[in-house]
């Protein structure tokens, strides 16, 4: 299988004057970009005249149900396919691993692409694959509607953390700038992507955060949440992923780590360690775990101060 | 006294390079536009030759360290006055006080902007006063510093809440993308800003989170900061400032009011206004306060119930 790497938006644009019936890959777990990549071109695509579906695994979560709009999936017999925003092809997820020998075009922006489709333009400086897609579009001299602007948006500002992060380029503001003119309600969105939460949520990461526990000055800081936790404020389980980011986010925190107490087994807890030097892959894989250096994951087993005091004794080597 | 209203940054240029022995005047509890303002302009002015000092009656905090630098005051005989951010002269503090009819040059960026000043340049639209500074200073053809750019940018992403609010425009976004080109650390400044907070604060959120109050169907929440609370969780009243965004970050609140009790009068307090869709600044004006129209300011005068009663009584009215 040829997999050429092509290194121009004209290469790509030409791809995609050239195909039609068109179905477009995002991966399983879907996030913003993905889904704002996938629905930006397949809305270009269609207003072209040709026929595009935006596939994936799992479905799209209620609270991307403003990117989706009024879109809906077409029948046409598929000719073509793309990924967007897709590093692997263990990224497809179960409905969509069929196609991971047949992909025709590979749109990404992950360093770690490993290019497995017949052709793919990655950019591991690009902030986010929406911005690809974006400028893309303003290559091909697209008319880029209010939706597709929307996507494209939503998923630069949720891949940025809002430009906050260090991912964040001059091109990602200056696509943004041209985005408001566009007329995308950047209010809204980010109210609903960065600050809305509901009130069970709020109240029960408060009552947590309270009973958080530091040790060594302070370096080291550790959240419980427990099944009690999850049913007293009615939490879904899902949301409790983004309570491992709150360690780090107090003063002199080096160690952050979640402890979430598992459904079917209350004496194991599932561990997130964040951390702002020091190596969270090499500590939870002291456990039997492991991840990424600045945020990795492992499974301990004991009741909630025994599990405590494992994490304890391991971290204080690497104080 | 004339009041000119100035519509153009040539006419600011032309009376920045006529001046000199410069005050510049920030508002007291200084937040980063302000303090970002006047150190841009500052630091400007001085590498013209100039004599300039930026001066505030309640000091700046430590958490702007990074903004001040080096700067030292300088000693001079004073011969021009320029306020920045500051929309009335209420806002200029004790200290201050004694400036309020001899304010030669205004630059700000309030819509209630009251026109104290000889000469005032008012940009209601600009995101921020950072803003106006930076746009002013390219007009002048200025070598924007890294030291200048990181006051600007830092004003800039504090006032716009990281180009999330409303009040973010396309000027902000390639003002921006011109910044992280000059080399501005918007990482660091951003986790500074954003997400670092001290073990006090973070404690102190959450009580008073927990006891937020809520009414008419949970579309007016109300958070209130005691001097006990923040005396009990030591907390520094210019951190208080962040907690306006909290109430409105808790689903389905349109109107998130925060009450901070003064300090030097157990009676009055200074409320802020945060909304999704209403006029907050038409709200606030009915308490004699005003800003902008989704985040406004007032001050109150009663015990915290009965200021909370004043409130929920007016803002019925635009529910």
């Amino acid at each position: 299988m040829e997999n050429t790497r092509l290194t121009s938006y004209e290469e790509v644009a030409e791809i995609l004057r050239g195909c039609d019936n068109v179905s477009i890959l995002t991966h399983k777990s879907p996030d913003g970009d993905c889904i704002g990549a996938g629905m930006g071109l397949c809305l270009y695509l269609r207003s072209l005249g040709k026929k595009a579906n935006v596939l994936n695994s799992d479905g799209f979560p209620d609270r991307f149900d403003f990117m989706i709009g009024d879109y809906q999936p077409e029948v046409f017999e598929e000719q073509f396919v793309i990924s967007v925003d897709i590093s692997d092809t263990t990224l497809l997820g179960d409905e969509l691993e069929k196609y991971a020998d047949r992909i025709d075009l590979c749109i990404d922006h992950h360093g770690s692409n490993r290019f497995f489709a017949k052709k793919s333009y990655v950019d591991a400086q690009a902030s986010a694959a929406c911005l690809i897609i974006f400028e893309l579009l303003e290559h091909m001299g697209a008319d880029i509607t209010l939706p597709i602007a929307t996507n494209l948006y939503t998923g630069l500002a949720t891949d940025t953390g809002c430009f906050k992060f260090q991912n964040t380029t001059p091109s990602a503001h200056i696509a943004a700038a041209k985005m408001f003119e566009m007329g995308v309600d950047f209010e809204h969105i980010n109210r609903k992507m960065f600050d809305i939460k509901s009130r069970g949520r709020v109240m029960c990461e408060q009552k947590l955060i309270s009973e958080m526990r530091f040790f060594e000055d302070g370096q080291i800081g550790i959240l419980t949440a427990t099944n009690k936790d999850i049913a007293d404020f009615q939490i879904d389980r899902s949301e409790l992923d983004a309570f491992a980011q709150i360690p780090l986010t107090i003063e002199g925190v080096r160690f952050g780590y979640t402890l979430k107490q598992q459904e079917d087994n209350p004496e194991m807890f599932k561990v997130s360690l964040r951390t702002t030097d020091a190596d969270a892959a090499a500590i939870c894989g002291e456990f039997g775990g492991g991840g990424h250096l600045r945020a990795s994951g492992c499974t301990v087993e004991g009741k909630a101060r025994e599990v405590m005091m494992k994490l304890l004794e391991v971290t204080r080597k690497y104080l």
